[in-house]
C-alpha cells in the first residue's frame, strides 16, 4: 500500500521504452513481443506500480461498475441480500455502487441518473417504485430481485412453492383451521404468490382456511398493535380449534408469538406458527420459529451471474435487443419449535 | 432517462462552436463569456445531454467516490451504519463503493488496493483486521468507526458513558449484584470502554459486581449455548439476590432473556437486564429490552462530514500532513420492560 504514484513516464524512463509503448502494453499488450511485455511487467513490479483504473476505463470503455438500488437496509432481507451481492466480487470482479432509495420514486430516479453518468455496466434493482416498463429504457442491462418484473430480467424466490411448503407443514401438525396473514400485495409482485399458493393448497385439499389481509407496516410500532388486533379476532373466531398460522414474514410471526407467550407463559398447543424469510429473528425468537428460507446467497449469486451474462451479450451484439429472463430459486423449509408441541393451554 | 449518448461533437455541431470550446465549457467555464456559456447550457438541455462523469474525473481528478469497508452486513449494527452512511449522499454528494471484508485481513488489503486504483477521495473503515499504523500510509483521508484508531481519525460512540448509563439504571432498580457480560475485547478498541465504565462506576460506588468475559461469537448457534452456561453459573452463585446484568450487546441480552422466559414463563423479578446498541431485536424481544442506543444516524453523518473536511484540507494543503481527529457521540438510554417489574418468581 505505497503512497507514491508511478506514472507512464516513470515506467518509460525505467524501461527505456517510449510512453506510447507503455500505453500499448496496457491497452493492446498483443501488439508487443512477449519479451517486451515481460520487461514492462517486471518494471511494474520493481516500481510498485498502482494501476489507475479510471484511465483504464477511458481506454477500454469498461467501468466494471454495477449499480445497486435497494429500498432500505433496515430490513434484514435487504441487508443480507446486499451482503451476498457484495461477496460475489470475489467471483465476478464487479465493483458495486450502492444507493438506498427509501421508497421515494423521485429520489430513486435521481440515483439512476447518477449511476448512468458513471457508465455502470449493469444494474441490480430491489426497490419497486419505478415500473419495469420504464426501467427497460435504461441503457444498461438490468436484473431485478423480488419486484414487478414484466419488462426486465429477474431472479426471484419461488414464493408459490414456499407457501405450499409452509401450508403443508401446518396441515401435517394437525391444525383444524389454517390462517394466512399478509399485508395488501399487488398481484404483479412475486410476493403475491404466497397468498396464491396458500389459497390453492387449501382449496385443492378442502381445508378450512382464512386469509387476513391488513396494512401493518414493517416496524415494531405498527406491526405489534396490528398483531394484537389479529390475535383478538382469531381467539374470538376459533376458540376451540388448533390454529395454524402462516405469516408473510418472520417479523410478523415473531410479534404474534411474543403476544401468545406473554399471555400464556408459553406457546400453547392451540397454535402452530410458520414465518417466511428465515431472517435472524426466526432463530433468535423466544421459541425458534419455523420458516421458509429464501436462499438469499443463491438468489444473489444467480442475479449477478445473470447480469454478467447480459452485459456480455450486450457487448457482443450491441444492436440486438436483450432477452428477458426470469429465474426462480426454490426456498427451503426450516422446521423449528413453533410447529412442534411445546406446552398445554387453550 | 434517455437512451441516446450525446457527444461533444454533437454539442459542437448544434451550437456551431468548436469541440475545444465545448471542452473548455466543462473544464474551465470561466474562460467563456457568459453569453456563450448560456448558449451551451441551453444546447445541453435541448439535446438532453447526459454528463459523462468518467470523463469529468479525468479532467478534474475528482472521482467523488468514497470507499467503505465493513466487516459484514449480517450484524444489524453494520447494516444500519451503512444504511445511514449511504443516506448522506443527499447532503454531501459522495458516491459509495462498498466492500465487505469478513474479518479476513488478506482479502481486506486486496479490497483496499482495488479502492485506491479507483482513486477514491476518502475511506470509511469499520472493519478492524488492519492496524491503523498501516492504514495511515494510504494515499487518501480515512475516518474509522468503532475500531482501533490510534493513527487515523475516527468517530465513535461514547462507550464509557454508555456503560455508566446502563449500570446506573440497574442500580436505580434495586439490584443486589451487578454483572457485566462481554467477550474478550482488546484494550485499544473503543468497545473496551464498556468494561471500563462498568468497573469504574461499581468501584466508585462500592457496588458488589462481577465481570464475565467469555468467547461467545455473534450468531445464535454460539451465543445461545454460551448464555445457557452463564445463566447456570449466575443462578448457582447468586440464588437469592436480584441480579442486574449489563450485556455488551442486544443479541446476547435477548438470548439470555429467552432462556429466562422459557424457564420461568416470564421475566422473573430476580433479574433486570440492559443491552447495548438498540438494535431491532431489543424492541421486538418477548419483553422489550432496555438498552443503550448508539445514535447510528449521528455517528454516520459525523463520520462523512469529518471525511469531507479532511478531503478538502488535503486538496487545499496537499503537502501538509493531515490532522488526526477523534470525535465521540453520546449514546441514548432506552428504558423498556427488562428493567421494570414484570412478574414474581425466584
Amino acid at each position: 500500500m505505497g503512497k507514491q504514484h508511478v506514472t507512464f513516464s516513470d515506467i518509460a524512463r525505467y524501461t527505456n521504452f517510449s510512453k506510447t509503448t507503455i500505453s500499448r502494453y496496457f491497452n493492446r499488450p498483443d501488439s508487443l513481443t512477449p519479451e517486451n511485455q515481460e520487461r514492462i511487467r517486471q518494471a511494474l513490479i520493481d516500481l510498485n506500480y498502482k494501476e489507475n483504473k479510471v484511465a483504464k476505463i477511458l481506454a477500454k470503455g469498461q467501468t466494471e461498475f454495477v449499480g445497486i438500488l435497494v429500498p432500505n437496509l433496515y430490513q434484514h432481507y435487504f441487508s443480507e441480500m446486499l451482503n451476498q451481492i457484495l461477496l460475489t466480487y470475489e467471483e465476478f470482479g464487479y465493483k458495486f455502487l450502492v444507493f438506498v432509495g427509501n421508497e421515494n420514486e423521485e429520489v430513486e430516479k435521481r440515483y439512476l441518473e447518477e449511476l448512468m453518468s458513471y457508465q455502470i455496466e449493469g444494474l441490480i434493482i430491489m426497490s419497486h417504485t419505478i415500473p419495469s416498463a420504464e426501467l427497460k429504457e435504461l441503457p444498461c442491462p438490468i436484473v431485478s430481485i423480488e419486484r414487478e418484473d414484466e419488462y426486465i430480467s429477474s431472479v426471484n424466490c419461488d414464493n408459490y412453492m414456499g407457501a405450499i411448503q409452509a401450508t403443508r407443514l401446518l396441515v401435517r401438525h394437525g391444525c383444524d383451521v389454517l390462517i394466512h396473514v399478509n399485508s395488501p400485495t399487488s398481484e404483479n409482485t412475486p410476493a403475491f404468490q404466497r397468498i396464491q399458493g396458500f389459497r390453492d393448497f387449501c382449496r385443492e385439499n378442502s381445508i378450512r382456511h382464512e386469509i387476513i389481509v391488513k396494512n401493518m407496516g414493517v416496524t415494531h410500532s405498527t406491526v405489534s398493535p396490528a398483531m394484537r388486533r389479529i390475535l383478538t379476532e382469531i381467539e374470538e373466531r376459533y376458540p376451540y380449534e388448533r390454529k395454524g398460522i402462516f405469516f408473510s414474514d418472520d417479523t410478523r410471526a415473531n410479534e404474534f408469538l411474543n403476544l401468545l407467550v406473554r399471555q400464556y407463559g408459553t406457546l400453547p398447543d392451540s397454535y402452530r406458527i410458520v414465518g417466511f424469510d428465515n431472517s435472524p429473528i426466526a432463530e433468535t425468537a423466544v421459541f425458534p420459529i419455523s420458516t421458509v428460507g429464501q436462499q438469499i446467497d443463491v438468489i444473489a449469486r444467480t442475479a449477478v451471474k445473470l447480469l454478467v451474462e447480459l452485459i456480455r451479450q450486450k457487448k457482443e451484439h450491441p444492436q440486438e435487443p436483450l432477452e428477458i429472463r426470469h429465474q426462480v430459486i426454490m426456498p427451503v423449509l426450516y422446521q423449528r419449535e413453533t410447529t412442534e408441541y411445546i406446552g398445554q393451554g387453550y
